[in-house]
């Protein structure tokens, strides 16, 4: 009898002993394991990097980028782009759940996010009915596979679905907030008028209260008058993420010589490393969620200039993720129109 | 009137506006200025892959070597390989404390090894004198700079300088232990048999306690007979770090399903940051010291499979990090011994 893994791992097809995201090919047959849930596939939102990389292969042809698309999924068995690496997330609906998956309270018909990407998630495609060359999705018929261990969201009914998917493509960013973020701290979100930078200011305010405060750092004027006027921090300013010296010496006036106690990262550029760890004080944290981030120019920056500050990987994964963050829309107005007018 | 920043931008000469560091030439006149400490250097630490690039491209000509690195020193104003970008360390006696440098209690003679990249530091050379091929140290007469946020350590009188040094090089990683290590935690060194390795194990088993345990992966039979006589881990296990589900299984089995509270990844290989997921337990911790880490792997790994661990970068300095790992060799024949061994 087989032994079916948490994490797919009896899945894997080639090369044996890895797991199914380091896998060149795995087994997409549409049959539930006892531990697996097994979905009706509508949408997929194929990361954007490789979405633009199949795209300029094929020359903007949607026939061509169809059977791209259909070409990498039979081969492999999931939609990982061979070049860019990367994959996405699907929404469907739930076809059958498993008898030993983890979550037996999901209906037959319940819609849902995969939160985990589809560079591991078994997929297999009937047929693709249109592509979104706008908004990177790709409406299919096709069935896919959750493991016990993957992780998604039931799609709100009070929600637009559009809505929903942007805010838990970043959700991670939020509910870390909420976790390391505390009564009174000084909050410096670098990249704070992004998705993921609004988001985090918002649940930074929260939790930081009256006496605490956010600082936001936005690239122009009208990033900051939106930040502004939606209230979204307490304080603005327009400066390069690149520039650490700058950003430091305008973090040291601004708040007295304190510096942040939590310093977010959230700007996807390379070499911001520096001015986050200038701009935090010493005994600080340092959150990187950019995935620009490099983790040797981290560990040195921090160690030449001397500075005892945490500095930790984002993981777009902790507990209730999805659920703080849709709360966050559900709770403020503001963020809800702002997301709605580019999103939806 | 000139001003001095305690990061030393007062001495960058270009480009402009960048730290020490990133500068490509840095004014090494050696002249202390108020907030800074003028040094005697007796030796340089070359970087081991500054080093071997610097002896493969003069075919081990010493001659070659020598005018190789004056060239560098000249040139940059600082020791920093223009191939690898690294430094090293160094060590002299003390000849000048400018009168705002934060540390007013040294003096004059005082021998000290300095803690920050000699890729920062800036280096005037008078006249090599000799360099050891074996073990990677440069001879010279000559003069140094550290800013007032460097770091350095008094290397102590009850110490061999070699056996002192070596321990320095890691000092970031068993401090870091000694912080995050609990009471009754299980911690699970991947690399254990290494310098770090070894340090790590040693504070790690005093802070989890008889209640606690500390598990060493190690690379060979003749390794784990190491760890096992000198008491270094309670337990051992011959494994290869790059295989993830083995070791996760093996960690499984030894832990009763637990898994690890802490995972020290000291282990200088690429690809092992699912290893290291894995073995953690949810909300445990994951330190990463190894240089060969990615950070989008370990980000995007955590995802991929709903881990939620907190995952760290290995910051290099953390107060009293000399003083901690020093008293480590003091405290532990065993590893003075084992360390005496290898670099004395």
């Amino acid at each position: 009898m087989k032994t079916y893994c948490k994490y797919g791992t009896h899945r894997v097809i080639e090369p044996l002993g890895v797991l199914p995201q380091a896998a060149y090919k795995i087994d997409s047959t549409p049959i539930c394991y006892d531990n697996e849930l097994l979905i009706d596939v509508d949408t997929l939102n194929i990361d954007s990097a490789s979405f633009h990389q199949i795209k300029d292969v094929c020359n903007h042809d949607e026939i061509k980028m169809k059977m791209m698309i259909l070409d990498i999924v039979n081969t492999q068995g999931k939609m990982q782009n061979p070049v860019t690496k990367s994959g996405g997330m699907l929404i469907g609906t739930v076809h059958k759940v498993g008898s030993a998956f983890h979550n037996q309270s999901l209906n037959k018909g319940d819609k849902i996010a995969t939160l985990v990407s589809l560079s591991l998630t078994p997929l297999f495609i009937e047929e693709i009915s249109s592509i979104n060359l706008t908004n990177e999705q790709v409406n299919i018929k096709g069935k896919a596979i959750l493991f016990d261990s993957g992780i998604y969201a039931v799609i709100p009914s009070d929600m637009n679905e559009k809505l929903a998917l942007a805010a838990l493509d970043v959700a991670g960013a939020p509910a870390q907030v909420q976790k390391l973020a505390k009564k009174n701290d000084i909050v410096f979100i670098i990249g704070a008028a992004g998705k993921s930078g609004m988001l985090c200011s918002y649940e930074a305010k929260k939790q930081v209260g009256k006496n605490g405060r956010v600082i936001g750092l936005v690239q122009n004027e009208q990033q900051k008058e939106m930040m502004i006027a939606n209230q979204l921090c307490d304080e603005v300013f327009v400066g390069d993420a690149l520039n650490s010296l700058e950003t430091y010496e305008k973090m040291m006036k601004l708040t007295e010589g304190k510096l942040a106690d939590l310093t977010i990262n959230v700007v996807n550029v390379e070499n911001t490393e520096m001015t986050s760890i200038l701009s935090t004080k010493d005994q600080g944290i340092v959150y990187f969620f950019s995935m620009a981030t490099s983790f040797t120019k981290a560990a040195l920056g921090a160690e030449g200039i001397g500075k005892d500050v945490t500095m930790m990987i984002g993981n777009g994964y902790t507990k209730n993720h999805a659920e703080i963050t849709l709360n966050i829309l559900r709770e403020s107005k503001e963020i809800y129109h702002l997301l709605v007018q580019k999103y939806v």
